[in-house]
């Protein structure tokens, strides 16, 4: 850890029943039209959507609704959204969902303020200039999109869908509303898949050869233990505020980058899984935790240290390190214990299980193709992974 | 825990050589002439202040200098500013140093934009409507100032200097260049006065009443075992750039509200030490050392289990606590354990050995008068204090 620059600017709003405060933060941040993105029903069958349109209107700021976000989002409901909003006038995307609503929100955003094709962003030819202000009403804490600079669109394409993303500070929410008692009622299954993204955001920014930055390290031990004693508590109490507060905020803290200041993380598990989700159209968490272990098993000889103090730190494995084959043990112990986690919060943690068959030989030389297309400069930075390093990690994850 | 708000929007410039950056940041924050706080002498002299004047200049910003910020910050020299601020038609101030510096930056550029006196900011006789863009170059890890929303100024006062407070938004600097090398010749006694200023900054919010919230918890347990370690290692290495750079972020996160997402907490200490230190004009961390053991065996009893926590996790005090009267055991060892580590690192554990002397009677009820002029309900929220309670803290302190 030499250089960093921390910037999250965001405004968090939260505890129960904070979506009533919708309108007023939308007015105090400037806005007098919304474009309101949101994914499917859920949103509405709760009533969430209903309690978000009164609080706009109590403020008297007329909305546009844009629903119909998925997961894993499209790039043909960003460019709808971009359209509306020139028709509309808008001048606020304010994004009711998960990390899928408000990726896309972001990319309408920046979209709206540029002249030519969004996906330009993603194709990394330009980078946003000016941006519509976002806010942000989560309902699924996991991918941490409302405080991060960062979002990711999936384009449909008949070859195969291709997931790429964009970072800038000018995307960052103005305001983020958090009201842990609406994720509730969120599936076991989708509740671990969120915990496993935080998790994971943490560990990408853990591991880096950035040097020592020991607050950052023993921050981010806190959150990790914290979020996993929580996501598995939470599944048998799913109604406990404390718990679900604590993953809720514990989201945004993974991904502002407050847990990950030594360095620029190593990002290959990210990269790895998004040709899964993908191809394969599962949820991210998921795919995060069916490839983790094949990934830590392959590079843990170029940092044995580090995975050997994660294995003390969050697993309590005895700190048995004083040569370098009792620190790879170590290491390996806590790889395994890891996995163990996984599938105690009822996660996969392999491809089979991922999508319930073995993958095919083609399906992992399509994916290993896809991630390692820009060259190996781009996948992994505690070790660069190449075409063969990553059908070997695929394969391994079989 | 229930509902809080989280706002810390400042853009941090950490590492080596940071500070030559301050003209492109001063710029990027819309700041076209600038007023340049500083304290004394050693800013002049490690080149600190030829180094941002260049930058500045680089920049093509002129700047006017206002030097002589003292510990305690003065109020005298807060109107000074405003009205050189008005004379010469500055638009940003730009303070280089630590949080005394930083505080009158922070209350010259909301005076600039008020009618009336700054000091009635101070008596709450109104609020800020507006400031000047506020920008930080720390040199001194300890008030948090670089990150917060509150600034403490002293008025000085023939029948005794009055120190208070006041906390907005608008006044959060909307950057802090931050580069541990500078604190490489900060004295011993100055770096732990630090390091307890930090600590003290996430214990006050440590105790509460809000509830739980464990990843808060987590987070503070983990900010302050770091700055600990750090501050206790950094004595016999005080050039050790990751020790330094731990305390320097550990300033700003024990008080940008992140270790404090809980409630209100209870800064009674920190009402008791602004007696103390408006009386005798000592150091803010020393007189928070001297005075944190007194008011926690005062008030252990509202929160035997907090204390107990604390005394396990801070201090490996082996977690005895199935009575009440065992965690008040456990409670008690801890707030020990807490005193040695002061003595540790070169910190006072009460008043005499604060000011070099037993402070008299007198003495005593002039600043439990002072700190319950305001009535009890100002004082403490673990335990509401009135001025029994206070006589018996500050004696049991000397």
């Amino acid at each position: 850890m030499k250089d960093f620059t921390y910037y999250a600017p965001t405004e968090v709003i939260f505890g129960p029943d904070t979506e009533s405060r919708v309108g007023e933060l939308v007015k105090k941040w400037g806005g007098t039209r919304v474009l309101l993105v949101y994914g499917g029903g859920s949103c509405i069958r709760s009533g969430l959507y209903d309690r978000v349109a009164s609080s706009l209107g109590e403020a008297g700021i007329p909305f546009t609704a844009l629903g119909g976000v998925v997961p894993n989002p499209r790039l043909s409901l960003v460019r709808d959204g971009i359209r509306t909003a020139h028709d509309e006038g808008i001048d606020f995307v304010l994004a009711v969902g998960g990390g899928s609503v408000i990726d896309s929100a972001k990319a309408i955003a920046a979209g709206v303020e540029y002249d030519g094709d969004v996906w330009d962003f993603f194709l990394r030819k330009t980078a946003p200039m000016k941006a519509l202000p976002v806010g942000a009403v989560l309902t699924i804490p996991a991918a941490g999109s409302e405080m991060s600079d960062g979002c990711v669109i999936t384009r449909e394409d008949e070859c195969g869908d291709e997931k790429k993303s964009f970072s800038t500070n000018i995307c960052r929410p103005r305001f983020a509303v958090m009201n842990p008692e609406l994720t509730y009622t969120l599936p076991a299954y989708q509740t671990s898949c969120g915990v496993v993204d935080i998790m994971m955001h943490t560990l990408e920014r853990y591991f880096t050869r950035g040097g020592d930055m020991y607050l950052t390290d023993a921050l981010a031990d806190a959150l990790l233990r914290t979020v996993m004693t929580c996501g598995e508590k939470v599944l048998k109490a799913p109604e406990d505020y404390s718990l679900r507060a604590s993953i809720m905020w514990g989201s945004s803290l993974a991904h502002n980058d407050l847990t990950g200041l030594r360095g620029q993380g190593d990002w290959a598990v990210h990269g790895l899984e998004h040709e899964a989700s993908g191809l394969f159209d599962v949820a991210h968490g998921a795919g995060l935790a069916a490839i983790w272990g094949a990934w830590a098993n392959y590079v843990v000889e170029e940092a044995p240290e580090r995975f050997a103090r994660l294995a003390v730190n969050l697993f309590d494995i005895p700190a048995v390190m004083s040569t370098r084959e009792e620190t790879l043990a170590t290491a390996r112990a806590g790889i395994e214990a890891m996995r163990d986690y996984f599938r105690s919060i009822g996660m996969p943690v392999n491809l089979t299980e991922l999508i319930g068959r073995r993958p095919t030989e083609e399906e992992i030389d399509h994916m290993a193709a896809m991630a390692t297309k820009n060259g190996t400069a781009t996948l992994g930075s505690l070790r660069k992974l190449g075409l063969e390093d990553v059908k070997h990690i695929y394969n391994a994850a079989v």
